[in-house]
Formats: C-alpha cells, structure tokens, sequence
C-alpha cells in the first residue's frame, strides 16, 4: 500500500466537520477504496475553542489557513471556508503554487474564478475538484464530466438549492404566504447569512454556471445567468398551479442553442407528476440531456453535513486513487467563450391577472394574446373575485419569452385589468 | 496532445453500432475530453456481409474476435458480443494476456466470471471496465465505485430490467393479463432470446450481484441471490395493489445483515407516489443508500442503442484519459468471500386469497396470521364473488419472511381457502 494522502482542512463548519468525521470512521473502507490510507495533518477555522463535535485532539491547528495551504505535510488542501474572494480564493492559490492538489466545496468561488483557478491550476499540473459546489452529495459533476463524456449535451436543468424548494413546497402544505415560511425557514437556520443567495436565485445560479462550462464546454460565466428569485412567488400561484396540475419550483435551465448559450434561473411550472413536481423539501434534482443517453435525473439531498462531506471525500478519493482530470472536463485553456443569449427558446406559459368585472374584458385580453401571436392552450376563470375583481388563469401554447412580454406590456391598455398580471413559464420536461 | 486511443470492437449489434457511431460522430468532443483522440483499428463480428446501420469501411475487419483481441495496434478491446462463456470470455483473457484494456457491457459475464476476470486483470496491471453492464445508460457502477467511496453502504435497490417493467406498467394501463402483454414483448423484439433471462429475473439479479460486490466489498456471488421473476404476477395484484396505494416492480435488493449478504430479486409492492413506484415502461432505476449521503435515486434508460453505447464511451474516455482504478473499486485479491444470508430483514407483506363464503372465514385467517405473530394493518374484502369466493386483501404490518412463510403453510389448515393465498413483499423505501 502507499503512502498515506495527507489532508489539510480549512473550515470546519457544518462541511468541515463532516468530513473529519468521515475520514474518522471509515479509515479501512477509505485505505482500501483509495489503496492507501487518508489521513489529516492539520485544520484551520477562526476559533480554537469553538465545541467542534468532532475530535480534533490528532492534528495540528492552523490559526491562518495560508499557512495550513503551504505546509509540506499537507497533499491536498481542502477549502471549506467559503466565500467568493478573501482568505478562500487566497489560500486555494497558495495551496496550488505550493504544489498541492485542492478540493473545494465552495460555488461561489469556481462559478466567479473558477476558470482562472482551472488555468493556474493545470499550469502547475495541480487539480482542483469541487463535486460537493452542486447539488450537494449528488455526484453530478462526476456524472457530467466522466460519465456523459461520449454524449453531446442539449440540456440541463435543476432544482438545486433546497431551501428555496423547502420554501416553495412548504407554502404549498401549510396554506401559508412567502412572508410567513421565509420566516420560518430563517429561524431554522436555513438561510443563508444573506438570504438573497437562497430567495435570490444567486446560489442556484452559481451552481448553474458551473454546470453550463462542463456542458457545453465554455468558461463559467455566471454574469450571464438570467436570474430570478423566488421573492415574488405567491401562494396563490401556488394554488392555481396545482388547479392545472403544476408544481412551482425554483428552476435552473441551461441550454447552447444557435444564438448562443442560453442560463436562466426562474420559478417556473412543471408538471406536478413529473419527477421534478415531485420533489419534496430540501431535495435537490438534476435532469441531463445527452444525445446518446437520452435523459438521466439524479436526486438527491442538497446540502447538509453528511451528503456535502459524501460529495467531499468523493474527490479526494479520486485523487487518492491518482485520478488527475482538468478541473471542467477538458484543459481550462481550450474552454470557448460563451456567447450568452436572452432565452428565446419557446415554452407554454402560465399567466394569471385579476380583471375588471366588465362585459367583454376576457375578449380583450384574447384578443391581445393573439395579436402578439400567442394562442390559448385552457383558460380558468374562478366565479367573482372581491371588489368586483374576476380572477383568470391562461397556460398558453408553446411561444417566445418575446411574445409573452409583448403581450403583457400591451396588456393595460385592454382598460380591463385590476392589478400586475404574473406571468410564469412552463418548462418542457 | 498525446497518441491516439486504439480500439478494437468486438460485436456489432445493438451496443457495438452505436459505440461505432459515437466515435464517428464526436471526433473533437471526444478527444477535448479525453486529452487524445479515440480511434477504432478493427472491428469484429460474425457475418460481413452483414448491413450495419454504420459506415465501417474505415475499419480492419476481423472474422476472429481473438485475432482481434490481441492485434498489436489495439490498446481496448471492446467486448460487445455477450454470453457468460465462450468467445466472450476467452477473448477477454486474451486481451488482458496481450496487455490491452478491455471495456465490456456484459452483465452475465461479470457476474459469473468477474471476480476471476478481475484478478488476472489486476495481476497484469490492466483494468476492466463495465459500466454499461448494469442499468444501461444510468452512472451507477461510476456513482457507486467513486462518487460513494466515502460512505459506508446500507442498502442498494433497484429496477434493472426494462423488459420487466415494460410488462408490469403495461399490463397495468392496458388491463391485459400477464401472458398477453408477455407475448406482445415478444413480438416487438423487447425480449431476450431465452426470456427467462429477463421475465425470470435472471438479468436483473446479474446486476444486483455486481451491485452487491462494489457496495460491500465483497467477491460478486450470483448463486446466492434469491430469485423470484414476474411470470406469477396477475393482472389481479395488479389491479388490488392499486386500490392500496401501490405499484408492483420487479425489484432487486441487497443489503448487509448482522447474518450475511442479502440478495433478493422478486417482485415487490411500492408506493405508488415513490420515485420507484412512479417509473413507466423501460426506464430504470436505482437507489442507493449510504451512511453519509443518505438516500440518491439515479433514473434512466436502462437498455437500447443510444443509452448503453453512452455508458461504454464512458468507460473508453476514463481509459483514454488515464484513470486506472480496480475492476471492482479495489484490489480483487482482497475482496471478501460474502456470506449468503436468506431474506430475514421484515418488511410489510401484501396477502391476497380467496376465501369461502363463509361465517367466521375471515376470522379463522386473522386468527392463523395472528398465532404466527402477524398483525394487520390493513384488510379488504371484496364483497361476494364468482361461485362463493370472497376475495379478500391483507396489507400486514412489519414482519419477517419467516412469518409470512409459515402463516401462507398453515392457512389450509382453515379449511376456509378457495385456492392458493399470493403473498407479496412491501419494500421499505
Ligand atoms: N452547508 C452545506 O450544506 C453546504 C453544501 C454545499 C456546499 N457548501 C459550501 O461549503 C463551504 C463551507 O460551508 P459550511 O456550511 O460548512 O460553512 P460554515 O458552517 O459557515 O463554516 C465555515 C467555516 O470556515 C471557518 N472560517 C471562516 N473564516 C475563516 C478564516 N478566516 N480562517 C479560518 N477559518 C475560517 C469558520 O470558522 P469558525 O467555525 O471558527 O467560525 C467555519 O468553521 C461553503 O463554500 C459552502 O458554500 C455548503
Ligand atoms: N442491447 C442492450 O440494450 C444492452 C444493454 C446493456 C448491455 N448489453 C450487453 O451488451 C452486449 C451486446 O449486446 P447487443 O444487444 O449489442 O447484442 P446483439 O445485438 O445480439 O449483438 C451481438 C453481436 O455479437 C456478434 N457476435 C456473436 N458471436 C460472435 C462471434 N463468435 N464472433 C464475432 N462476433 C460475434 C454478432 O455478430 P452478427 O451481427 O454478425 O450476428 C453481433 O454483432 C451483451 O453482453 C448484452 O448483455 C446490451
């Protein structure tokens, strides 16, 4: 057997600690999984006293995590401190030049710097592995980089921050408002300091971005992501979603289409029977499409100690094991630049506005929706709303994001609408 | 870039066109991925004169698959001709003799002859690879070897034969009778040559076993998986286990017992709002469970041209770029003998028998289902049918095989049965 790899652990927060227990309790099934043993030398957080539920009493404490980076008896540096700049994108950097493999948990940072990071990296015959930044202990990096690797990929999509599907499926069951469960979710701590990651769409998106460079083989380009949160999702779209058989889920899209590389981030619909409508709470989903493959969809927990560590150890098994791959699938320097598109990929689409309780009101709103070209697939009107309000429901036939936004910009001018027409799209699965 | 990677294909049917097609179609994808260019030297399979669906004239041709395995220009040898013995085999050892790769999608090989092949691999410094063995098109060899590695395994499960669950959903929309939808199979070709390889769970346990092996770390032991096909599964259960809430699936589980390795392929009853229980036609699916990861689903086709042709490059591209692991996630030496175990984890059963019309019929049953230390959970019965036979419905609580055994062989003694009890296990997910 070999010589044992060597680990140094910045971060030992929920990821962190994760992984020492891991490599803890599983020292024989790691040394023969690996064909040597994995052991840690060294840890760095902020505070030495902080109770760890872990027993750190074996290694080293680093109080700066550059130092734990560049020490000889540290192989790979295991950067679970997070942030996309600072002390995280630093110590990864030292640890590279200092001649060390890395394995990171961290989507900021490669959805932002990753392609530098790749660069510096393969420069210095070093890798960089990250298969807990997406989707948690789903090994979809792995999936699309080493699996799929004979397929050209058309498409893929995800639910794949838990805490806006915790939100989304939440107000579904209890009946309650975005405002409520948000609290709630805040007091289970399952927001981020910055809730806007989660809500936002950022975190998803990163994850997203990520996903797009190993699909289609272009640099990350986060900036690129169309990106909505689900902020404005309201429990009644909820409900009249599931009147037409939907689900309203957070959903990432990335697809390379002839005007270029299309990302969006958005609530959309899918049907509610359909293994995305289904998915419950903090799961997370990946659907990949390949031109040989056909569809795969791999599901599994999003985050959280046990399936983020899972995805950790994954890499630096693999590196154990001297599996040496560029960081995106292919050499960071031959990546294309991607050329971003507005989605102009055609969809159905949901829109729902309260009109005026006046005679002829819905055939203005008809007549609209076919002067931008847009035709009817079911309208739903539900009896008299308050104040002589009338809610209506309209899923389209498939049409361009163009047309729909035509249309509702034409829309005031019917003189019929009471309050903004919310209009969501529905992803063909 | 470095020398190219020279493959050599053995059959040219299903799987062997499509590999031939892939590496035709995505020239530069392929060597971007890989770090080199894949090429193929020779090809190989029965009849030349055969028309191909793929334009070979760029290839050797070799009449012998093992003139062909040990061709100095080769460095894979691509086993796509399948059979557990034979020319399938001998080539195999051939290659691996000769210093050449092999990849291969032979289920019913590895399975019988895996551990073998993988010590005389191992013992020549070459690797065998077989990802489209099990599940076609879905990762799970790739997930389950790498991805995992850092988790203890609790508990593999899976649909594996498409053929199967074609029937089953099949029988099920259609309302047709077993041997109805069993010949329509038939005659669209959806069927193995010998269909007790696939309705008589033969094929599926091929791929449970090797499951099995990676999961535990044990040596692949077919003989020991207990296997039950679908060919007793009626329309009837079918159509009760609806009523209740549930799908029935050709199912195969493994799981490690305080008492050995358990392997059983029977059909099962699941819930019919599960990812399991959701799964239409052709589609498989896999769940594995692990201490740390918790519990990932990966669906997918799990046979057909495209999809198992996607799995074999996989195995080529890993080979291509370098990554050299043990055929079964470690050494094969040190793999351990598994010891059997009958099923004896408990589980819920699903009873359904006829009864006599008679007073006090149900309660003699309650009261034998009772004695063997049964308890119900839930019971129906189906008011009067045909010549005084009451169908009657259990769904029992949680108990053992064992139990259930010994229950279904005293219930005679009621006098009260009009024909033979079916009892069915309800997997817990
Ligand atoms: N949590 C998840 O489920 C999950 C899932 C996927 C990916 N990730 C990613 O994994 C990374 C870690 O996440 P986490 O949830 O484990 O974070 P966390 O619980 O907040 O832990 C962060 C750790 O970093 C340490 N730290 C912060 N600044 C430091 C500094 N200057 N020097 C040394 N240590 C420092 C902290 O030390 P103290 O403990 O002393 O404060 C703490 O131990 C992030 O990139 C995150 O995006 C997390
Ligand atoms: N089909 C699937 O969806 C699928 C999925 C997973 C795994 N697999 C596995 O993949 C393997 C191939 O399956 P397949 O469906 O592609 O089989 P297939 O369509 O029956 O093709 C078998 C090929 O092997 C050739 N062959 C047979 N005997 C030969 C010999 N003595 N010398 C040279 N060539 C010979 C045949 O030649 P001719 O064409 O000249 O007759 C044919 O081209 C099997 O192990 C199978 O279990 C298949």
């Amino acid at each position: 057997m070999s010589a044992p790899l060597r680990l140094g652990i910045a971060g030992l927060g929920t990821v962190g600690t994760g992984v020492v227990k891991i490599v803890q309790k599983h020292v024989e099934l790691l040394a023969a999984r690996s064909g040597r043993p994995v052991t840690i030398t060294a840890v760095s957080a902020r505070d030495q006293m902080k109770n760890r539920d872990a027993d750190l009493s074996g290694f080293d404490w680093e109080a700066d995590p550059m130092v734990l980076a560049c020490r000889d008896d540290v192989d790979v540096y295991v950067e679970l401190i997070g942030g996309d700049e600072g002390i995280a994108k630093d110590s990864i950097e030292a640890a590279l030049r200092a001649g060390k493999d890395v394995v990171t948990a961290n989507k900021a940072l490669v959805a932002i710097h990753g392609q530098e990071l790749a660069v510096l990296a393969e420069s210095l015959g070093r890798v960089i592995r990250f298969e807990a930044a997406v989707a948690g202990g789903i090994p979809i990096i792995k999936t699309m980089t080493e699996s799929l690797a004979g397929n050209g990929i058309t498409r893929v999509m995800g639910v794949m921050n838990g805490t806006c599907n915790y939100i989304l499926t939440r107000m579904e069951s209890a009946g309650l408002p975005y405002e409520t469960v948000f609290e709630e979710a805040r007091q289970l701590g399952y927001l981020e300091a910055d809730p806007t990651l989660d809500v936002g769409g950022i975190d998803a998106s990163h994850k997203l971005a990520i996903l797009s460079s190993i699909a289609f083989g272009t640099k990350v380009d986060f900036d690129a992501v169309e990106i909505e949160g689900i902020e404005r999702v309201s429990i009644d779209d909820i409900n009249r979603a599931a009147d037409m058989g939907y689900k309203i889920k957070l959903l990432g899209v990335t697809q390379m289409t002839g005007r270029g590389l299309e990302q969006r981030m958005s609530p959309c619909l899918v049907p509610a029977d359909s293994p995305l409508g289904q998915l419950q709470g903090g799961t997370n989903m990946v659907v990949v499409e390949g031109d040989s493959v056909g569809q795969i969809v791999l599901r599994g927990a999003g985050a959280g100690e046990g399936p983020t560590a899972s995805a950790v150890m994954s890499d630096i098994v693999e590196i154990a094991r001297g599996v040496r791959l560029p960081v995106f699938g292919q050499p960071a320097s031959g990546l294309r630049n991607a050329q971003p598109a507005r989605t102009a990929v055609p969809a159905a689409y949901y829109i729902r506005m309260e009109l005026q309780d006046k005679p002829g009101a819905l055939a203005k709103v008809a007549s609209i929706l076919g002067d931008a070209g847009i035709s009817i697939d079911r309208m739903r009107q539900y009896g008299h709303g308050e104040d002589d309000r009338v809610p209506v429901l309209i899923v389209t036939h498939r049409t361009t994001p163009d047309a729909i936004d035509h249309a509702i910009e034409l829309l005031p001018r019917t003189g019929v609408l009471a309050g903004e027409p919310v209009e969501l799209r529905i992803e063909d699965l």
